[in-house]
């Protein structure tokens, strides 16, 4: 994790993003984690910090916790966030105040490194009683995130130091005092391999590998626990073992199940356990689990988790587009899963998923003011139904302010926040492009600087140019998106020094020999638009199209589409029409001119024999990540097919 | 309710029906109230009036009360179907077993009246405290309908006694001593109706009367007893009041809400009330509902209550077809009012839609052998998820044997034990024939009976001939199918003595004139095979297309298409053929034939660019009815349309 200071994005899609992240996004959650929102579902995360210091300094509080039991998360990761946001723009009253807030935390601290305010405040003495359901060490995990950011981005070891005592609490708990268990909801054991990158302690990693070896070893440990534990959260089921993820050892599995979001930071876990020790049952399990999610549970949006009946995986081929969960964070989880899983091996299926989970389903999760978050990102929207019966409940039709537990508006800011991460590789002698950002990629040790210039997701060119101290040898490696093969013949290597190599393996194509300043590389993308459908066993998307163009889906909503698209059909024997990059709509999207139908049905009954008439008409499709930013209207990414 | 005595069935198709209810399903039942089946839940129903009559007697019982807080209405179902049966096949050995049942049930009444075995075993002193979910009035009412039931079959009054005396008992509670309140599940109000039409004792219409007339009009009622209450059964939501039918008086209602079998039996209540007392409004209320449910809110099975969560309606044009709940009970309620609709208004869409029920989902509820019964009644079944994951537990692909809660298979019994009661109706001057049964109608009030002749659903001839003690003026009105409309030609009358007038009006053609001994004539009905296509607003169903022929609603099972039907496709361009019926085929059917598609999809992933390899084949289609009675495989009612 060393590229944020590295690169510097310039580029006309993500660079609106970085200033809504820096200028907006991150103000406005931490005005929320500071309860100054009107209108807006109370956090008080802050708060129950200083109720715990208060506890902690004077044995009691003026005040109480409030919040669900993981509430010290949400200033974890907005902490994360402004960590990276302070890289993209210097804020000095910003690290003040984010300064301030450490050192409450610390003050929040107990002596012997424990740190949790609902546990301080409200459970005290039934620490570690509840792994199940009371979040302490996801909670530690992200606060173990956010100190590594906080170093990595601004130098400074103060809540690093808070929470390297913390790692040592769990680390004397869980290894030297040999307590059973492992975490409810994963995220420590990601989390404490990056503590272990930034502090070379090995024993943060023998701790993150604990947590991977245990889980699932003794599948009734929850059961256990619920026989024993003082106290319930909400009084989630032991016995789903699927559910807990917990149901057995963690290097035999091959189905995705259970709450999604945790299932994603567990296989990310075990990905950088496998990374460090080249654990081939690890990595077998990964790679088994990246496979039957992204080619049997997995949203075309790059959503997963298709129920809200515990946020969670359901089976195979089960992907309702209405009633689907989708969470952000599920999304983003998916983005971190991937992402390990390209480090492990450089295989473009990898940096496929992560850009379609990030271009869909993450950026849907913001409003486009990045003023209001999706929780769930549903792929069809009818007014009167979604967010309004019971079975849609969930499936809200425009995004609310503030979700009381707000898990994904800090999430989607610090992996925004951090786009670089995911863009860019470094080993000791290639250079990975894994997304097309544009902006400059500094490899010190390597003496050159990539610079790359890119109208993406919306134009088809991606042109990178080089400046090196001096000529170098290397190979620069490009992913070739699955959907854009033939982008292989486009290169074009521009170089007044010397011939390079072009070879392709694994969808990635890779361009060796010296490199020298104004050596240059053009991709060609075949930004054509795509008809896509859905494995015939998805029942949900049965005589179904879907419209794709690069990496973005695009969806129908009734806004464009004189409010209502449940009657038009698409005509795939035609094809369709992309209209000119428009800056000003939607702040910058291409609209797609789908031909199709508009049907009618004359009666005003539920079913006839008639076969509705059918007219001729323009579909009007734009980026799924743009939907619901002009009010209450109807949804739709999947249309039916009519010729 | 006189038509039972009078009517002999004589027919291929509900012949069978006949005796499945009178030979297995009734003994079945009983054995099952009996807790006599081994292997199936326990029932305890009739164990619980043993206890009662304990209690009552020696003021301790030996056991406890067992079951659902209604249990006590499965015996009563039982005895109502058992009563008709006793009129379908004589059975003097089960009469008086009924008789000693009777006796049992009249030991288990208090001295005041009051019967019901839960609040006499279980929760003695807390009568009327909770209407709301306590079912009292429920199950009196079901053991009033039982009552009348084996009054008019038997002429017995030992049951309808008893039942007097209870319904005088609340007639005291709520009208005397003017207790507030209405059922939390509705049923009283129409059984009073029937007992005031055998015992003419105008205060049980009152009392009907009265729970229609107060019910919605303190919407807060169920908020108020809950503040008392002494004890509670689920700790359902007093503030639902769409769901529990009270958010307005009755007579204000346009839109179903709620539990969906709650519903149409408040709406049969309401209609046997606006019956009598031709009021305008609450005639205006039924209709409105009528429209409701059957232009919006209704499968194309004829099923209803689209979510399993309270087993309740949704809202408009949402009809899912996998996570559908379609309770067997609600189509069965939902024909009670159908029926009582056309009571009210002679018009063909009330023994239409009472017809599409009947035909698909309420005999898709019983296996065909009549040993097990769904009570949730899908529109796609795929084995995998039906049945397994979350949102589809109670979407069984297979039949179960016995339910703890039992409440569909003795309802399937009683009404199928009772269909002369909605074959036929007579007024003064015209006998209606509303459904298409074979066997025989006396009308002796008019000297002449109607002798009927059909293969119906298979066969597109309905043949009547008639026999009189002498010429007689009148109208024999025959229900024309909207289906089959141009059948108002078709119609031969064929006489040797004088000519009649046709007129049609509504949906019925109406002959009058002299009828005389061996007068016939002959309805032909369009029995050809119809494609039938939802509202575009039901997003369910959008490019789908369903296969009907007749009353009869088509299904794609798995076991006759090579266990594969997601991946079939219908070609609406070309017509289906009719097979012809084989008596020997699941217990007689005819199968379509449809023309059709099989798509490839050719990789082993979740999307692809490449539109789906299409092969003709030609698709096999059983009936709706007659689906799952042939192991563990997929099903679907709709299919996507494809040229």
């Amino acid at each position: 994790m060393n590229n944020l200071k590295r690169v510097k994005i310039n580029d006309t899609f993500w660079g609106r993003y970085e200033k809504l992240i820096t200028d907006s996004v991150i103000p406005y959650q931490e005005n929320a984690l500071l309860d100054r929102i009107p209108d807006a579902e109370k956090s008080h995360a802050v708060e129950n910090f200083r109720q715990a210091a208060q506890v902690l300094k004077s044995g009691s509080c003026n005040g109480e916790f409030y919040g669900m039991v993981f509430q010290d998360s949400d200033v974890a990761k907005w902490l994360e966030a402004a960590s990276y946001s302070l890289l993209l723009k210097p804020d000095p009253a910003l690290e003040k105040r984010m300064d301030e807030l450490i050192d409450l935390i610390g003050q929040a601290q107990r002596e012997d490194g424990y740190l949790n305010t609902y546990f301080t405040v409200k459970e005290p003495g039934r620490e570690w009683t509840n792994l199940m359901e009371a979040h302490e060490l996801y909670c530690a995990g992200h606060m173990i995130e956010a100190a590594v950011a906080y170093y990595e981005c601004t130098g400074k070891r103060s809540l690093l130091d808070i929470m390297c005592k913390m790692a040592d609490h769990i680390y004397n708990h869980f290894i030297i005092e040999k307590a059973p268990g492992y975490p409810g909801h994963p995220e420590i054991e990601l989390a404490l391999v990056r503590l272990y990158e930034v502090t070379h302690d090995e024993r943060y990693f023998e701790l993150a590998k604990h947590f991977i070896d245990v889980r699932g070893v003794d599948p009734e440990y929850f059961d256990k626990e619920c026989k024993t534990k003082p106290f319930k959260v909400w009084g989630m089921d032991p016995f789903d073992k699927e559910y807990a993820q917990n149901n057995m050892p963690l290097r035999d599995l091959t189905q995705a199940t259970g709450h999604a979001v945790r299932a994603v930071y567990l296989y990310s876990g075990m990905a950088d356990v496998a990374a460090k020790t080249r654990d081939s049952a690890l990595l077998s399990a990964c790679q088994a689990l990246w496979k039957n999610i992204t080619n049997r549970q997995m949203y075309i949006t790059g959503g997963i988790g298709a129920t809200n009946q515990g946020e969670a995986f359901t089976t195979d081929y089960n992907l309702p587009n209405d009633t689907v969960y989708a969470e952000t964070c599920a999304s983003i989880g998916l983005i971190f899963f991937a992402s390990r899983m390209l480090h492990l091996e450089k295989k473009g299926e990898y940096a496929d998923v992560m850009e379609q989970a990030l271009y869909n389903t993450v950026l849907a999760g913001m409003q486009l003011d990045g003023q209001r978050f999706f929780y769930v990102n549903p792929l069809e929207v009818i007014p009167g139904i979604s967010g309004e019966i019971k079975t849609h409940k969930h499936d809200l039709p425009e995004r609310p302010k503030w979700f009381g537990c707000a898990c994904c508006p800090p999430n989607v800011a610090r992996l925004l926040g951090s786009l670089a991460e995911y863009a860019w590789e470094e080993t000791s002698d290639t250079i990975y492009s894994h997304l097309f950002i544009g902006g400059s990629y500094a490899c010190p040790d390597k003496g050159i600087s990539v610079h790359t210039e890119t109208g993406y997701p919306y134009s088809d060119k991606v042109h990178y140019t080089f400046e090196a101290e001096s000529s170098r040898k290397l190979t620069f490696a490009i992913r070739i998106p699955s959907w854009s093969k033939d982008s292989v013949d486009s290169i074009e290597v521009s170089s007044a020094t010397s011939a390079k190599e072009i070879s392709y393996k694994d969808g990635y194509l890779y361009i060796s020999g010296y490199f020298d300043s104004n050596d240059s590389i053009t991709l060609t993308l075949d930004m054509q638009v795509s008809y896509v459908y859905a494995n015939l066993q998805v029942a949900s998307d049965s005589g179904l199209v879907a419209v794709k163009r690069g990496p973005l889906v695009y969806c129908v909503e009734g806004v464009d589409n004189d409010n209502d698209v449940l009657s038009l059909r698409i005509n795939t024997d035609k094809a369709p029409v992309i209209k000119d990059y428009q800056a000003d709509d939607l702040y910058g999207i291409c609209r797609i001119q789908v031909p199709g139908y508009r049907l009618s049905f004359e009666e005003d009954c539920l079913y006839s024999t008639s076969r509705p008439t059918a007219t001729e008409c323009t579909i009007c499709a734009i980026p799924y990540y743009a939907w619901g930013n002009r009010g209450l209207n109807q949804m739709r990414v999947w249309l039916p097919e009519m010729h």
